[in-house]
């Protein structure tokens, strides 16, 4: 699993700083989370292999996480994309994308399917044999949902050279893996736990951005691998994050500690803050793991 | 009168390379011409001072020309702008605009006024004492125009020396810089030729993008101090300008040519030519005075 920043900063776009966006690269797909202004810009000079994007999750209408939706998208028809484009957003995000390409008499010659959302409950997404993209409704200005993508449970891992050396027919190796007992050759039943071992543990990546303190959440993102939560203030402007519904980095952390999570990453922060260690520093009183969004950083697991 | 160009390339934004859009200033006017996605991280990182800009002029409605408007209207919202801003461009934009902000419940604090145009002949769009934009209809694959900036002549120049030599009344200078003849102390008519010289003359700026080869701009644009005209292709790739209406360097120098204008500036390149030198030698076997929109590049004349 591997999550690049594309931006990492509230609001507007500037030389040195862009709003949010960010792919997830988990089990063979390539996942877009938010595409604000410039977002087509960094997937170059961060050398992703964009093409391979096939499903966009937009969080909520705010220009700094959808204005780049419009421009990537007819980027794709530029350069002869042929395959299908899911986009998943709020209601109302169909019409002023297709307005702006209606207007330019600017279609797409690929298929571009968008699944509008409207539900406060989780909806899972999309779904295969391996991951599943599931929403987290979040609470901010308007209607706004994080995304958990989580592996599926893997297959258990078979002791091959124990099973060979007790004569398991091979035919039976499969359901083994998907934990029934072993029967060798001779007829004997072994036990599977005996010659199986636990498969890794699945990972989850959790996105949470925009959203004020909402401990709802909690239950839903209970041991993700990774939390990014947007922290737009140090706690110092509690009352700020309480009026425009943000959070701060304390909170990021009591949400991150409650949900036991691998690690944290802050992100989405306001521009009146120069140093974005101070937003680690606040967080590290409540919980230890925590790591910091920048323009182009890459987090791997 | 000075040009800035903020994105001299045609289609998508790259890292180095920036879409349509520029900044003219003249008699005290900031103008934007077009708005590429990406235009307000131009228009910081060239230091333009672009709270000053009161009027935004869309040549057309194709991604690559106005997909960073939603986000510079933004933009002055955040930085809490209260100016009046009027956007002059083609029927369709300000819907197109307005549901994008509408989905995320972000209208602006300014008062902002959307000019739609839909006539195919040249429409003043703007006018005070020192100057005028017009309209330029041009010929592209959807409704386009492209903008004329033109300076009012100014008074004429007085030889104050002279007129008091001449015993001329100062209350009647005024009259006099406007042509009238001038009448001394004793009486005596003076021709106005006699103490006034001619003002400087004014300056003009033609915008032409995107458009197909159209000499029926020559009589609009005739002996414009600056003349930008896109030259998408070089004229080895006709067949393809002509496909898309879009204009080669050569048919660029001819326009120019034929409208005698001060200096040619092309822009709005395609992507498959590396060497922008190769579009300036074209447009010199036609026309001497070519210059090379490229972005950061400032005219000033």
């Amino acid at each position: 699993m591997k999550l690049t920043i594309l931006g990492c900063h509230s609001a507007t776009p500037r030389w040195d700083a862009n709003p949010t966006s960010q792919v997830l690269e988990i089990k063979g797909h390539l996942f877009l989370i938010d595409c604000a202004e410039g977002t087509q810009v960094q997937l170059r000079r961060f050398k992703v292999k964009f093409a391979r994007i096939k499903h966009i999750f937009i969080s909520h209408l705010h220009g700094d996480h959808f204005f780049g939706l419009v421009g990537l998208i007819s980027t794709f028809r530029l350069l002869g994309r042929e395959a299908d484009m899911h986009v998943y957003g709020p209601k109302g995000i169909k019409d002023a994308i297709l307005l702006q390409l209606k207007v330019g008499k600017s279609y797409t010659n690929y298929k571009l399917y968008f699944h509008e959302l409207e539900s406060d409950e989780p909806q899972v997404l999309f779904e295969d044999d391996k991951v599943t993209v599931t929403t987290i409704p979040l609470s901010h200005r308007i209607y706004t949902n994080g995304f958990l993508f989580k592996e599926k449970p893997a297959e258990r891992g078979l002791d091959v050279e124990k099973a060979r050396a007790l004569n398991v027919e091979m035919s039976y190796y499969r359901k083994i893996k998907q934990g029934s007992d072993a029967i060798t050759k001779e007829g004997k039943m072994i036990p599977n736990a005996e010659i199986t071992f636990d498969p890794p543990k699945p990972k989850s990546y959790a996105y949470c951005s925009d959203t004020e303190y909402f401990p709802p959440i909690v239950p839903q993102i209970k041991e993700a691998t990774l939390l990014y939560h947007e922290s737009t203030f140090l706690h110092d402007n509690h009352d700020l994050a309480v009026k425009t519904k943000h959070s701060t980095a304390k909170e990021a952390a009591i949400i991150a500690k409650n949900a036991n999570v691998g690690t944290l990453i802050l992100g989405h922060y306001s521009g009146r803050y120069g140093n974005y260690k101070l937003f680690k520093d606040e967080a590290k009183t409540i919980f230890e793991n925590v790591e910091l969004a920048e323009d182009g950083r890459v987090f791997e697991v």
